[in-house]
């Protein structure tokens, strides 16, 4: 909490109390019959302390409001975006017919098209420039793959119930909602209070269920629908389960990540790749998360698409191949955050509004090792969008002792090398004649020492002939003779290392990233008649769902023919396109395909030539209708700029038109 | 079956009747101790039958397996295709280190590159060329949807299970394997018997649960695994279960099919395409069918990829707006009919082995009026790889019902219509009276008349006053009287006609037309040295994994440096390509590169000019450097055809190569 927050707190509080002993007075005065100008003056004194009292009441809210996250404003902004994606079917919830399910959501056109465009580009850029290795493994997962990676013990969510009516919720939600409110909302808490619920948003992510469930109690946080209490907080697996084959004896999962099924696989990705590292491998499809209560539309969804990379390294050596290209750094992580933020920002993420940051222990999955997220700021604050962890060798050493198959890799020595090798000789007859039934558990312990341990037993038995030693699994000292072990060290020729390689995952979440971009391309501006606010996607032709439209300015069959024209050179270049042939006005035209974030637009207006309009500066040009198709093609695969095009082509004032 | 197969049949059980009486006769003759001469005679005799008899065998058994369908050849090449398919990573069964599930899949490297490009080249042959509406729903679905579909009910397979072990088996495949086996390899049955099984065939389709478990009865079917005996066949449903949120309270399959997700979102589609009819919304994603036991790799797995196109039409008009482009025929169906062979073809599926077969009433599924089948020809047999199913408005018409939401579309009249309407006004106060307690079923059955009913009655009680009147929920006549009901015909105006819109169903499998592609275009060829057959995959390059490879014919700075700038040029041109520098000949690098379908090699074997081969036919060109690329791209993409290439740079001789 800043200076002057809190120093505002504190003369609220001071500035409540003035007021409320000043209202007792004036209520005391009147009660006791005082001479008018006494009561007169003391209601005076009331009114300008109760003005002093709303001035800093505003200071506060402002401040709270403008460095808090400026709920008010953002949530304006989102409901504006969010009725717009909805409208023109960008998204739209599943199933609705039925009322829904939450964190279900169909993609309409646009932003199938959006999503496509992304998902092109993320082949594009990551895929085949950095030849990768693409896989596509069903979503359909048998349980023992997952009890491997650590899903069926781990990937939970702490839970509560009403208790009377049974609704679920996310416990950790409740508490962040609480603490959430009274910091942005209740200007009436202490500077202390609003620093303790400060503290609690920052560290509850640490919080066991026990202590989880002792902050519900402490604040008295009951269920939001119904006020009832709530149980105490639970786990609760986030995956959806189910059953293959006819038997139902086999316990599936619908996958929680597409990780798995590259790990599970790492055996043939790496003979594939000529058994050389390091290689990545990467996938593109649906994951499942069954959560307990979706919230947040796209940010929080039950169902997605992910995209994800793993790249495989000797841990002895992260050194990225391209590091001589002097792209970003030197090391593998720092060269996928530079991937990563080259990718982001050409789909057209606002660069001020991207940040990386490094995760806190806290914060971790259960298999990362270190984690750097790619945040993209929302009307939702800062949203996690690329997760780049480091799992180390968690998931392939996971899944090596699960299935008995070694997920290894090997470097060949140029020369074999001679290692020296620790052996520990245990004397089992003698053993077995001074310990007898303790004899397997001395053994054990004799063969676990470590090198040092053991060269200081070798140095005792040889010069004092015995020595005491402690067996742990029995819980005593015994005494070890010189003959009952035999310790040295020998010298191996070793041709390779076999070693478990380590893995960097840059992970997407596609649908997250496309709400943010939905979020940052959204612009209003006023109609010409200034009349109306008029939506705009700014999208980059890169992602935008259809790149030009094209209208014929009125219905007749010259026009037509000119369309058609242009329609099929548009397709036979590739550029995506609408007509719009319905009889509105231009200027609406106009305005309905920047809500669809459409950057082209031709018009019609000629048998001969076209005029090409630009969304973002609404500069138009004229072109011969034999180049219209090339020209918008050229600018939309980025080989032209709209400034190239704007001083090389004759401009077109739309004052004849009617925008 | 033919006469030929009918008369060897016959012949064949004659012969085999000869053999045994002569070997019967010999023994009889060494029994009796008879003179040699005559023993030796009678063994000639048997031995001339003997060769007969094999004769037939033969002739019968090459008629079986080149009509039947030549299953020994056919394993034979199934075998190479899907040895290499798997050593190369084009797909592997998923979750292999762990032993696998049967009918899941990875696709790896190569496979994912086709997949992609096969999806890529659907969305433009169809949703971009035929502005298609795409749709991208969630794969888990509430139970209600799947409910008002028919699948919670319908779509089930009959399943047995092994009576002893609980082993399960579809029912209606131990039957069809039985009378197959029978018919194909077993020579010894009778030509009605082999009609028989052949008849058992063609009509399975359409047993009923008991018909199917008599078969199963008199033929002796038992457990394949085991030989215990079955259970009666019992539907099983094929969708994996699973439950929606933490409570456990809604339960929820994942889809069976993409195509309920576009009939749910029909209104909002409608609305998007400016209500206007015809239009057509198409979607891509997984679908899951928890198969009883799934066989055959790819053609019957657990999940897939669809892609599913819903086009909208009224069904009073199924005429296709592009009728006046004369590209097909004159409906619909025929129009994609058309489209889907395009498609097909255009991937690289022989013409030769293609064909559209219309289903037969007992082959449909719940929900189709109609269907055409484009079955490709595999190692399988015909193998059903799109279905173009006239859905008719089943599935718009159940969701309305169970929805509540009216999915509907709307035809404005130019001008309104009169219309006559029929109306029944049943007198409820008369009607009571004379029927008391049965009032309301007199009611629902006036009210249920026909025209043609209420027109009769109405004549009746004109010239009778009264009228017999057969109730159906009171299984009795009752007598109506002239003022129980008042029966007229009045004229209405309506402005527009509503009505469900009929629904055409292109339904693409896609990994099946993957997998018979694979093996459409797999062909083997001798080496140079003729000592080994080499494996090719005859790709068009639409759909090829990598379009080129660019092999630095040795290892040294110069040829690394070019292949570099090759390299480069390809990305920018989009060609996606491998560098090969492993140390290994030339021909072996062609090989390898053959095995994976790539069209194109590039053969760096100087710093100024290359060689660019091409797979099929072998021919080499030399192009400068700088050229390469472009002409590699422009071959890619189909601006250039090889023989142009051909016919415009130097031929190259792989005399100095080592192919």
């Amino acid at each position: 909490m800043d200076a002057t927050e809190q120093s505002l707190r504190q003369s609220l509080s001071e500035k409540s109390s003035s007021v409320e002993s000043q209202g007792n007075a004036v209520r005391a005065l009147k009660a006791s019959r005082a001479a008018k100008p006494e009561i007169d003056a003391a209601i005076d004194l009331l009114n300008k302390l109760k003005l002093e009292k709303s001035t800093v009441e505003k200071q506060l809210q402002s401040i709270i409001t403008s460095s808090g996250n400026g709920s008010l404003n953002r949530e304006a902004f989102r409901q504006a975006v969010v009725n717009t994606l909805e409208r023109r079917l960008f998204y739209i919830p599943a199933f609705k017919i039925y009322r829904g399910v939450a964190g279900l959501f169909d993609y309409g056109p646009p932003g199938c098209a959006v999503k496509s465009n992304v998902l092109s580009f993320w082949r594009q850029h990551f895929i085949l420039e950095e030849n990768m290795l693409e896989v596509d493994c069903p979503c359909v997962t048998p349980e023992v793959v997952l009890k491997a990676s650590g899903h069926v013990d781990k990937f939970t969510d702490l839970m509560v119930k009403d208790e009377k009516t049974g609704t679920c919720y996310r416990a950790d939600h409740l508490l962040k909602d609480y603490c959430t409110d009274k910091v942005e909302k209740d200007l009436t808490i202490s500077a202390e209070k609003a620093a303790e619920f400060k503290d609690v948003l920052a560290v509850m992510e640490d919080y066991s269920p026990e202590e989880l469930g002792a902050k519900l109690k402490e604040y008295g946080i009951t269920a939001p629908d119904t006020k009832n209490p709530l149980s105490d907080p639970y786990p609760f697996n986030l995956m959806f389960q189910t059953s293959i084959g006819p038997s139902g004896l086999i316990p599936g999962y619908m996958r929680p990540e597409t990780a798995q099924g590259i790990f599970v696989n790492f055996k043939d990705l790496y003979y594939y790749n000529g058994r050389k590292l390091p290689f990545a491998a990467a996938q593109i499809g649906q994951a499942f998360r069954n959560e307990i209560s979706p919230r947040q539309g796209l940010l929080r969804v039950r169902e997605f698409t992910l995209a994800e990379i793993e790249h495989f390294v000797d841990p002895e050596n992260k050194s990225h191949p391209k590091f001589p290209d002097g792209t970003v750094n030197n090391e593998t992580l720092g060269y996928f955050i530079g991937r990563v933020y080259l990718f982001l920002t050409r789909l057209g993420i606002d660069k001020e509004r991207l940040r990386f940051r490094q995760h806190l222990a806290n914060e971790m999955a259960h298999y990362a090792a270190d984690c750097w997220d790619a945040e993209i700021e929302s009307s939702y604050g800062w949203i996690e969008c690329v997760g780049i962890a480091d799992r180390s060798a968690y998931d392939l050493r996971a899944h090596s002792e699960k299935s008995g198959v070694a997920l290894v890799a090997e470097e060949k020595y140029a020369e074999p090398k001679e290692v020296e090798k620790l052996v520990i000789n245990p004397v089992k007859k003698e053993l077995g004649l001074a310990f007898k039934g303790n004899q397997k558990n001395v053994v054990e312990s004799l063969e676990a020492m470590n090198e040092k341990e053991a060269m200081e037993m070798k140095a005792s038995l040889e010069s004092k002939g015995e020595v005491e030693f402690y067996v742990c699994t029995l819980e005593k000292n015994v005494i070890i003779k010189k003959n009952m072990v035999s310790i040295s060290k020998e010298k191996k020729k070793e041709h390779q290392r076999v070693f478990t390689p380590s893995v960097i995952e840059p992970s997407f979440g596609i649908g997250r990233i496309i709400y943010c971009l939905y979020e940052h391309c959204f612009s209003t501006r006023p109609s010409k008649a200034g009349d109306e606010q008029l939506n705009v996607f700014r999208f980059p032709p890169l992602v935008a769902p259809i790149k030009c439209t094209v209208f014929p300015l009125v219905q007749n069959q010259q026009f037509e023919e000119a369309t058609k024209v242009i329609s099929k050179e548009l397709t036979s270049v590739g550029i995506s396109h609408k007509i719009d042939i319905t009889g509105t006005s231009i200027g609406k035209r106009y305005a309905r395909t920047d809500e669809l974030g459409v950057p082209f637009a031709i018009t019609v207006d000629s048998d001969t030539s076209v005029t090409i309009r630009e969304r973002d500066s609404k500069d138009q040009v004229r072109v011969s209708l034999e180049e219209a198709a090339s020209v918008v093609s050229s600018v939309a695969e980025g080989k032209m700029t709209w400034q190239d095009v704007w001083a090389r082509f004759p401009h077109h004032s739309s004052a004849t038109a009617d925008e």
